[in-house]
């Protein structure tokens, strides 16, 4: 049987598994259902765990050599795909145009987890002894920052094992250039809600005598950054590791150019905090970002009310060694100090995870007692990436947050390689959400090429 | 025939007149039809007006005495009735409980305008002689600022002719305490839209690299404030007509405290600007207020993203002698000048209004060219007012808006006396809104009263 790997990831697509929203709680099923006969066809055992929420999802196969014994992370949860109208085809009906296959989840996750699933396939198929010890550890909650993850680990700490972790569930910036992710950035976040009256009021009987919750909420949000883009909360960079030189000569080797870069985005101009270019703000500065706010009347027209609330969603993207309780206890604190007379202020926490920093070999800032093992799976990506894709891989911080990096050190107490099968033109968590059908033929190559010098590691 | 007053206000809340929403032409075109047939039915010739966006609806009548010829003004439009999971039984099913009745329109002003045609009919059945000629003046563009009345009022200035205004869409106390409103606010605002990158963006890959426009946004219309709650734009208050000593000493004759009016609000604290009361603000002083917020996700749970764009809603509310185009000129510019780097700015004007004062006779500031039948028309009123409901009215200024009252003097020389048919408690604008039935029957017999005396004015 050859494995199929495009009509797999379409199959896996069409299931809308958004983690975020109850009403998809049988898209989640489905998609899980679908990954689990996939890989007991492929001679795993799969095994669903619950958790309070969305299951996470374990698939073992013992290789002729067991060591090392790779845990191959991945996540079947997808972001919702508001705007819907934006798409220029459905968010889950996968479409095929230009090289691209387009739909939600495409890039991010569902078609980098299949490249494993196909590598390990064509291993099988062609030299099972090749193949090593294989975990697939698939979660459903990466999207909702892992509220269970943490808990799972530590639950199922003895019968995961592990000696490293290999996923591939960061940027690289074109599919000719593969960047190998040495951190990402954590994530910390509350949502705020203003409450004024007990009603909506009507502006011009009550324009007057009430602080309205819009303008306290706008005040509260503005207070939250300096004018110069620094995020103004007591303390925010205390715990802030300085960026290394080598990390900066790695962008200015980067393949892209700001105004490629600002093109793309469709800004005329990039902002970026003091200290950094924009392509190394995305990477090394921590942020405060407003996701989403509403308020009062937002259809057609107008409507002169003084509304009864609103509401904001913040979240902070953090960098080594900044610690997401900390700053999120602040955060809140901030925002009930700054809140405005006559209005009351709730803040509701939101998950966080802590940003990890995972040095190669060779580096000034590598830790003395790095893992063999962890220095080997390095070479072996570099040499597999340089052979599929003609040009070495880029070893630099990423922007997003994969929270469950330091977690899967600090808990378990093995170190993560992140091999980039995406990039910026994927449009993650947007609308045209895609997947680059090049990029992914080369990296399953490049996999293959990993997961066989793995077994020949010391 | 007895005209029904209860039923024939009940039938015409059925019919959703909102006239900010094309979704409602139908609504907007029965509620004309309703009143077109009741007011035919009492011998009124009516004729339906086209504007480019809503007809004005006139009905006139001849009366046994010619003189005075009074133009009694309401508007067939109302709100739109969101948040509708707020009401208590549906907006558009008018509904008696506790001698209220319930239902979008019943305060706004289907109710009060129905309070005319009821008076109308009582007197044309008992004694039509003491009918003056009337003529039913019904706009449908009220809710959404009047931006075709004004244009109608320059063509049919001929065809109107009449001698003075009468009309009930501003608020009074508490059902036993009547204020006849000597100003009203003015009217302007626009509304704003923040646009940053072409598409929402994920908040990991490219935070720090662009403005966030919910970030911009809140910027801006944080800084239309200063601290103390003052409007913070250049030359807001540099028209404003200072505030005379019987104009304060009414607010203090009202029946209310202002610990009863926050427990009705619902807030814990009011605020107010320097110098007001929050009871002589909500009457006095201009305001800038938020009416509306929106950007990004705001859905359940989190989406970690950077919007591409952000809105706001805005109308400021003035007093004598601010000029509605002067202010929003000021508003668009300081928006634009006040827009951080990185995104681009758009504001949409909406229609305004001045506000302009009504000064009854005897008072320091009454003009010395105030018209006899205007003098007459107070007097009979106060006379009226205190029959039907035990107490003398208090003059007053109002903190809402009826745009047309300056053009009524502006383009047609004629002043109007504004009778308050409805109360704070009846959530004008706001879910629930409803109408109290005894302030409802009192009001019917004072304009009996007042139409019959003005047929013997001079």
């Amino acid at each position: 049987m050859t494995f199929d790997v495009l009509e797999a990831i379409q199959t896996y697509v069409r299931y809308p598994s958004i983690s975020t929203d109850p009403a998809y709680k049988e898209g989640m099923a489905a998609a899980r259902q679908f990954i689990a006969t996939l890989l007991a066809k492929l001679d795993f055992r799969v095994k669903l765990i619950p958790t309070s929420l969305h299951p996470v999802f374990l698939a073992r196969r013992d290789g002729a050599r067991s060591h090392p014994h790779v845990i191959i992370y991945g996540h079947y949860d997808v972001q919702p795909p508001d705007p819907i109208e934006a798409w220029t085809t459905p968010p889950f009906e996968p479409h095929l145009r230009n090289g691209r296959l387009y739909g939600r989840g495409t890039a991010d996750n569902k078609g980098p987890l299949m490249a494993y699933i196909a590598a390990v396939a064509r291993i099988a198929e062609q030299d099972p002894a090749a193949l090593p010890t294989i975990t697939f550890l698939i979660e459903g909650e990466e999207e909702i920052g892992s509220p269970s993850f943490t808990d799972f680990l530590h639950t199922h700490k003895e019968r995961l094992g592990g000696d490293l972790i290999l996923l591939s569930d960061t940027s690289s910036p074109d599919p000719d250039h593969i960047v190998v992710t040495t951190a990402l950035r954590g994530l910390t976040g509350a949502q705020v809600e203003v409450t004024g009256p007990r009603i909506d009021l009507h502006s011009g009987l009550h324009g007057g005598a009430v602080r309205n919750p819009i303008q306290a909420l706008s005040k509260i949000c503005a207070s939250l950054h300096h004018d110069d883009g620094t995020v103004n909360l007591p303390g925010f960079y205390d715990d802030v590791v300085p960026v290394q030189d080598w990390e900066r000569e790695a962008v200015a080797r980067l393949p892209q150019s700001l105004e490629v870069y600002q093109r793309f985005l469709g800004v005329t101009d990039c902002v970026s905090p003091p200290g950094f270019s924009p392509l190394e703000a995305i990477r090394f500065a921590p942020t405060l970002e407003f996701n989403g706010i509403g308020g009062g009347y937002q259809g057609d027209g107008t409507k002169t009310i003084i509304p009864c609330k609103a509401q904001a969603k913040i979240t902070c993207r953090l960098v080594p060694d900044q610690c997401p309780d900390t700053i999120q206890r602040c955060l809140i604190e901030t925002i009930h100090n700054r809140c405005p007379k006559g209005v009351t202020v709730h803040c509701t926490p939101t998950p966080g995870s802590a940003s990890y920093l995972v040095v190669p070999p060779g580096r000034p800032n590598t830790p003395p007692d790095q893992s063999p093992l962890l220095a080997e799976a390095f070479k072996a990506t570099e040499t597999a990436i340089t052979a599929a894709f003609g040009t070495p891989p880029l070893f630099l911080r990423g922007g997003g947050s994969v929270p469950v990096i330091a977690d899967f050190k600090r808990v378990l107490g093995l170190d993560s390689v992140m091999i980039g099968l995406f990039t910026p033109a994927d449009n993650l968590h947007a609308p045209d959400e895609s997947l680059h059908l090049g990029l992914l033929e080369k990296g399953i190559h490049a996999i293959v090429q990993i997961l066989t010098h793995l077994t020949k590691a010391p």
